[in-house]
């Protein structure tokens, strides 16, 4: 049968791996595309190429075509979780019940991870690790310490807030369940060592990281993701 | 009457702005609570202080206080402009009709605004204007630079976007209506200019802010905000 979604990744990035985490609790049937960065040619299609910018005219993944609705696309990681766990059967639970304060709780933690964490997260790895391959210089240290600085101070907050959960008797970032705001976090969270941040002095979100880890969803995903993208 | 809604907002920063105006919008009464940075103290209560720190944990604004829904929190300016939207009287209009592919159009939008557009348009003011502040010396050129052509990377997949959106007959960057993608997107094209980002050379872009600017609930927020923060 025919997959009902086709996810479109790359061989790195975190953003991908939310998208099929989801893909995998739902038990939606998906294929993965692989592309390569740039433009690409008709053997290896890459984000910049025409065929791709027709689905995401950004040309970052992760993006989707549903093919139970028309073959309509989605891009961006936080619209893409919202819109499956939104309108495919079961989604509700993993966005605070679907509706409510707890959902709403959801999509704040939501909102922190793809525009407060991953941004900064994603600067390290930047500055650290590719800056120089684009500029032809080592990039300013206070530069990378700015990033570096900013990355540790969501992860304090991280930390409080997986303590408070847990005192409410929650092992998640928002409301009582795995949602879409925790598929986001762990995604940046498992490549945190990439650049050398180190989790070790926050014990409670090390520990929550670990047990996303030990899910075998996310587990079957990231397979799914490293075959796809070999 | 008390208002139905605080909106937590700085003298400068674009994403309160945004919330305001949904409100006006949405003809809810709302008061506005000034924060400075950093601490701050009695008199002046700042974003990291402990007492918007319950409210906020991130210690960021916008964030508001719902006193008709039990003085519920939200915070994170695209969880806040959803949360509106969704649970307040004639919000659906602003966010794609409330379900349906439209719905997911605007919510794919408005995340690259809050992901991948202010982030990027951020670090050009942070490292231009802020950066020798904090860090005694002036930020490296390739850094500005790449910020720069990233915000305007941005800024064209915009200018394309909406040249299509006017093809199909819309003014606006996801759907038919004005909704909280333009709000968002709106908000950080205003101060394009403050680190001397150019608009001249997308057209389309540069017309749609001014048919933003020129809207009356986007002139009546801004005057609010000015007003409370002064």
């Amino acid at each position: 049968m025919a997959p009902a979604i086709t996810l479109y990744a790359c061989a790195s990035g975190p953003n991908p791996p939310k998208v099929a985490y989801l893909l995998e609790e739902l038990g939606i049937s998906y294929d993965i595309k692989s592309l390569v960065f740039g433009e690409g040619d008709e053997n290896k299609p890459g984000v910049k190429g025409a065929s791709f910018l027709k689905i995401n005219p950004n040309g970052r993944v992760p993006a989707i075509v549903d093919h139970e609705n028309n073959d309509f696309c989605v891009w961006e990681s936080g619209a893409i979780l919202q819109y499956l766990a939104e309108t495919k059967k079961g989604g509700d639970k993993y966005i605070g019940g679907g509706h409510g304060n707890e959902k709403y709780e959801v999509l704040t933690w939501l909102a922190f991870q793809i525009s407060g964490h991953g941004p900064m997260q994603g600067q390290v790895n930047y500055t650290k690790l590719f800056f120089k391959n684009y500029w032809n210089e080592e990039c300013q240290p206070s530069v990378v310490k700015r990033f570096e600085n900013e990355t540790y101070r969501v992860f304090s907050v991280l930390e409080s807030r997986l303590k408070a959960q847990k005192q409410a008797g929650s092992d998640y970032i928002a409301g009582k369940n795995y949602s879409i705001a925790d598929m986001s976090f762990h995604a940046w969270l498992r490549i945190a060592a990439f650049p050398g941040l180190d989790l070790s002095g926050y014990p409670t979100l090390k520990a929550y990281m670990e047990h996303m880890e030990a899910k075998q969803s996310t587990q079957a995903a990231t397979k799914k993701i490293a075959d796809a993208c070999k």
